[in-house]
């Protein structure tokens, strides 16, 4: 039997299973009205920085969680915890480069806290990896940080394919660094027809309101009210 | 048979059998006394603009040839041709995180220059999977940008575990991150007390050249002489 075939249909079987479960997932959160954001980017895009910023701006009128994902270390769930005073766990993923629903799944019965309306799933950070996994969430987000550049939708399609939020994030380094905005989103675009694209900066604040607006709308969406 | 159980021979296996091949393909380089350099870091860290630079600094003295891997665009390679004129062929991944022994085989037996003294290949910009994989290179190097942050050492251990050779990198852009430069080594050092640190930024040309005299001495150790 060739080798290759094989390493194929082994493959093709994790994702099948895994999509079984992640429309699980999807179906219990439906059921309990809650709305789960899963955050991906490259290692030192700004994922909790922002989140930190974000979720000030929504928890007083939503009950938020954060689920942090990490190969190793616990400073992100800390982050959360010291910055906003919400409920955040920390997920080892014991060397592995992206989250799976199953993960997902053990992440979401860990948190403690009742009726919440929304949960961000920080996931590691990796623009690879993480794409191929459905982890059951309502919403794919990825952040794209200015000093990363303008041509990462072209390197990492499937990240801009699967993400229906695309974060251009740092806007404040804009003068610093060669990025052309417009050609990001054309290049966001070129993934992604659908894709909203929302700038930010987590430094000066500046697009953190509307991008807490906009998901403002998408909990209200989901919940159907 | 526990399906976790499972999984986890398949993927030692995979290592196993990449172990051997990596360790062919390095006593291939050392018989014909080529360097070769596995370059990894984020996406969007600078791999592909430092090594125009460094590539320009070297070329006089050096026959140097470059391997670019991406998962579908080709931009890499033509930007390292268009800039320094030395060979470069573009890897495609074919979706896949990370280079493997044989996929970086199979670009060694592409290149076309003969007598090379150095090789250059640009990983996937993935700070996990990467570094699972020996590649048959005789120097694992990764860079760390300034805007990525000082604490990635700390979240991605096995990256800093396996390089020889760190490079924090983009350091003109010191004065507009949080990033201290004592944490970051200090960090590096945490996951591997070996590591050379080195300094650069291919905008200001800040580093190019001690970078470029440490990788001639690298060479010159290799081949012997």
């Amino acid at each position: 039997m060739d080798k290759n075939i094989r390493i194929i249909e082994i493959k093709q079987s994790v994702f099948a299973k895994n999509n079984v479960d992640a429309n699980e997932t999807r179906r219990e959160l439906k059921d309990k009205k809650v709305f789960l954001v899963n955050l991906m980017s490259s290692p030192g895009s700004g994922k909790t920085t922002l989140l930190n910023a974000l979720i000030n701006e929504l928890k007083n009128d939503l009950k938020i969680g954060v689920m942090e994902a990490d190969i190793d270390s616990d400073v992100d769930a800390k982050s959360i915890i010291d910055h906003t005073g919400v409920e955040a766990i920390q997920l080892h993923t014991g060397g592995e480069c992206h989250l799976d629903a199953g993960m997902t799944k053990v992440g979401l019965d860990n948190l403690q806290s009742k009726d919440l309306d929304l949960i961000f799933l920080e996931n590691v950070g990796n623009l690879v990896c993480p794409a191929e996994f459905d982890t059951g969430a309502c919403l794919n987000a990825t952040i794209l940080s200015v000093p990363e550049g303008d041509d990462k939708p072209l390197k990492y399609p499937l990240m801009y394919k699967v993400c229906g939020l695309v974060i251009i994030s740092k806007v404040d380094t804009l003068k610093v660094f060669d990025f052309e905005v417009e050609k990001a989103i054309k290049n966001v675009h070129f993934r992604n027809p659908d894709a909203k694209v929302m700038l930010v900066s987590a430094k000066t604040g500046e697009g953190i309101k509307e991008l807490a607006d906009y998901l403002r709308e998408q909990v209200k969406a989901w919940k159907g009210n």
